[in-house]
């Protein structure tokens, strides 16, 4: 694969944020996780990804913070991946695919896992950019102030 | 490349999602849609990538529903890539990629393109899940209800 042009230095927040996480794979990883999976061979069972392409995953989430390595819990030899603050905080991202994808991705009728919240058992409702008085913003009522060309 | 496998049948939601939008460019040509680019030339000058890829993934974002092809708006012999209401609704996903960028991948103090409301030109504020009461949600106060298996 040729190498990347990297995007960590662009001004825009989106691109920096996908040239990490934007790739299916790690977003997988990162929702994983997130479901409390935290072995290599956990994630590749449930993920079906070949080894060398999750162990290149896991290794640059590790590498970009999003990832730690820990010692197993249970004292076994085993080593596990476990989210940072910085991988913790995708959380509104993972949540906004996955209500778009139940939205739009779904045949009216068909079934798909759903997120609920853990004490009340109740959905997690749908999020929404809000303006400064609790309205949701569409795109068009937003616009990108770019910094002045260097 | 090799084929990829499609994701298009998993239960996850976030798994269809990242199967259709999980990759940078896809990302950032929505990103860029939604700014007002609507020509290939822009999209291709705006994010400097190779021309056999940027055509690909708009030709899969038409397939799969999220750009529509229109003619040009003045007149002219171009034809415009415009996003659908299921590319629009992709808004909170690319927002929430944003914050967690402007977050975490700038140093302090570094300065980063800000996405403002356009009628009061105030900072649009983070998001957040919510709970049924309004507090905000992590993710270790959620959990996947899966299906039960077939």
């Amino acid at each position: 694969m040729a190498k990347r042009k990297s995007l960590q230095n662009d001004d825009c927040p989106v691109a920096r944020a996908v040239d990490l996480v934007g790739d299916r794979w790690s977003m997988l990883i990162i929702r994983d996780a997130m479901d409390g999976i935290r072995r290599f061979g956990d994630f590749q069972r449930n993920l079906g990804v070949a080894r060398n392409i999750l162990s290149d995953r896991l290794s640059a989430l590790v590498d970009a913070g999003l990832l730690a390595i820990q010692p197993a819990s249970d004292g076994s030899a085993y080593q596990e991946y476990v989210l940072t603050a910085k991988g913790e905080s995708l959380f509104p991202a993972i949540v906004a695919l996955r209500q778009w994808g139940e939205r739009h991705l779904f045949a009216p009728g068909e079934a798909h896992s759903t997120l609920v919240e853990k004490a009340s058992g109740k959905r997690v409702s749908a999020m929404h950019p809000h303006d400064h008085d609790g309205k949701v913003l569409k795109a068009m009522q937003t616009v990108v102030k770019k910094l002045a060309p260097k």
